[in-house]
């Protein structure tokens, strides 16, 4: 392969020369590259498990969890997957030429807000290779050229599978170097990369904390967070406690080890004798650990809590454990979201209009829910289609990272001789 | 001032407490206190120009010069114009709570995704100390605390100036620390603020290439640059000659100062020998050195153009200096935008619809003209009010900075118990 004897920059500034290219082709183009990787993927299903053994017999010599060694491993399953979510990508509407504003002034001039790509988007990622094929078809369909870099762990699943992508989508027309691998998964490279600013427009990172802060201390591109969900639900006193009981079960059990699960559950004191004891006993019978403060405690009876610590306060467990502490108020409880949340999503149960006002005004936060459950935050629950992450930064994109914020825009004036006095 | 024995760092910790309050204003409380600033300026004007006259003499002590006395003098007019641009803020539509998406889902769910101040905004700027009013003004419309940090020239103007705005505005109701001076215009202290990434949602720099790397270098809270604008205007083979000459002249002679003027013209050979004469005299007649390359020399005679160094082509002039250029094409003018342009504002002249579009569909800036001149680049002539800035970045805001982008937004969801399988 091309990329095993490029340098980064070199790489970077090829996708740079792509992407110019890339921006003009048109939706039908890239949808069709689109279905030309899907296809590509069946068709050398056999090259990619051959890639994908390799790696996991390294895994296994060098005594990865199981839990990971699963995270790596394909197999005709998972290549099905990975080839209907590539194909859930084309049906989805281009966002690439959408107007999002527009007007005409008094002097005549007419202005359009119009969606364009990015232009060069890197992916850092751990891990599961089926991110290499997700986040390629992502950029593409948004027009945007892809420096993909994954971890070492994965290096020949990677490289076959961003190998027939790049393949097929240069036979549908698509520039050469619009989809392309760094090798080597060191510092070194990780730092090479982050640095590219000439050539690389954003850089969007799903991994771990340790790639996140090695971003934050060396990226010169802009970097786009998927910080921690430390998400919480508030039961309030005017809550149906039925629907409370509900919400508050499907947000921490229904899958705990995603970032919009829930962590911390906060119930007013007024209801706290009524609903503890029973969506406790639920969650316990569901395999939860609960660590409570006091009051908690004391409500949640018969039930036994543990004593909560005040780390379990900025705990995300990703993880069968959930938090409780009993509020004495509505705003008690937007103060210990304020300062404990990573303003991901936080939700509210409760009846009383006011206090759903309250707290949607209040909370600072991407997502914030009355009545359901927290994990709703998703592209594809909010009707976005396909996301390549969660974001919990405030500027660009905010909530799920879908097709329209992979996309910068550009203002289109038309005039006819129009003088500025 | 009670600014004086604050850390940078108490300071923007107090401007993040006040942020979650002032986000809960409505436009009433945040326009009457714009108005009471706008009274407060013009009620205590000697207050401020005596402050400003210590800094007028300090700075011709310290030898400035002429023309930087005049940025820092402030006189009854010059304050008469500051109080009008605060007024003229009041009067701008509230962007906080604007819903700019929304959507049922089929489960029932209803999402609004609505404009959210973004909290804290840090301006860092040079010299003229209007912008202490500006700033000020426009980030309390948008419900959002600042932390001034002004340069050390102007340092009694900026205090004074932030002490009125700020006196006036805890008199209407805004939380103290709200509006906040950082004092001190040293190194250390820019360095203290552009860390501050758990009080600052955002810092907006208004100077100099030397303050934008400082920044770059060590920033972690999130900046918008507002790069220099090096513009083009490309007269096309199809352009209406009369009216390209009349936007060329425009968008280089009318204000030579700013970043959205003309800095280099490429016209299309097809055209030059007849085109070129007639411009050159023109804005030779208004004062403007013209630095032409090989053909573009030929084709002007007999005006006398300087000849273009390679330098030229990426020189931001600000001044009355236009490079010239000849193209044989289309493709040749954005390939020489591509390699020169600050991704600002670019012109084509031109009566062919195709190439009209041809330019805005390839040329990658933030504003791309079709027959009009690029000095249009401004929140005022696009309609948005006032504007803190204008940006060459891709991300969250492009172009003229205005009220909506000082915004994030949320996502407000409503359900009636609705959870996820």
């Amino acid at each position: 392969m091309a990329t095993t004897v490029m340098s980064v920059a070199e790489i970077c500034a090829g996708a740079k020369r792509a992407s110019r290219e890339l921006a003009r082709t048109g939706s039908d183009v890239r949808n069709a590259a689109l279905c030309a990787i899907a296809g590509a993927l069946l068709a050398r299903s056999a090259e990619i498990l051959e890639a994908n053994a390799l790696d996991l017999e390294a895994g296994r010599e060098a005594g990865l969890s199981s839990a990971l060694l699963d995270r790596l491993a394909l197999d005709a399953r998972r290549i099905a997957g990975i080839v209907a979510g590539v194909r859930a990508i084309v049906a989805l509407p281009d966002p690439v030429g959408e107007v999002i504003d527009g007007f005409r002034r008094p002097n005549g001039l007419e202005i359009r807000k119009v969606l364009v790509p990015l232009g060069v988007i890197a992916v850092v990622y751990e891990a599961r290779p089926n991110v290499t094929i997700d986040a390629a078809a992502l950029c593409l369909k948004s027009g945007n050229a892809i420096v993909l870099r994954g971890s070492s762990s994965a290096v020949h699943s990677n490289a076959i599978l961003s190998q027939v992508a790049a393949e097929a989508a240069s036979g549908a027309g698509i520039p050469d170097g619009a989809i392309t691998l760094v090798q080597g998964g060191g510092r070194e490279e990780l730092v090479e990369l982050a640095t590219q600013a000439a050539s690389l427009d954003l850089i969007i990172p799903r991994g771990g904390e340790g790639l996140k802060n090695a971003l934050a201390e060396h990226a010169t591109v802009p970097v786009i967070y998927a910080a921690s969900g430390n998400c919480h639900i508030y039961v309030d006193a005017a809550a149906d406690l039925e629907l409370a009981r509900r919400v508050v079960v499907n947000a921490k059990v229904q899958r705990p080890g995603v970032c919009n699960a829930a962590e911390t559950l906060l119930v007013h004191s007024a209801i706290a004798a009524e609903f503890l004891p029973a969506v406790a006993r639920e969650l316990e019978q569901a395999g939860v650990e609960l660590r409570g403060d006091d009051r908690a405690r004391r409500f949640a009876r018969p039930v036994e809590l543990e004593q909560a610590s005040a780390q379990d306060w900025d705990s995300e467990y990703l993880a069968l454990i959930l938090a409780v502490a009993v509020v004495d108020s509505l705003d008690v409880a937007v103060e210990h979201i304020a300062a404990h949340g990573t303003g991901h999503s936080e939700a509210i149960i409760t009846r009383d209009h006011a206090a759903a006002r309250a707290f949607q005004h209040t909370v600072d936060a991407a997502c914030i829910y009355v009545n359901a459950s927290t994990r709703f935050t998703d592209g594809g629950e909010f009707g976005m289609g396909a996301e390549i992450g969660n974001s919990t930064q405030k500027l660009h994109a905010r909530g799920p990272i879908g097709l329209r914020e992979l996309c910068a825009f550009k203002y289109l004036i038309e005039g006819d001789g129009q003088l500025r006095s």
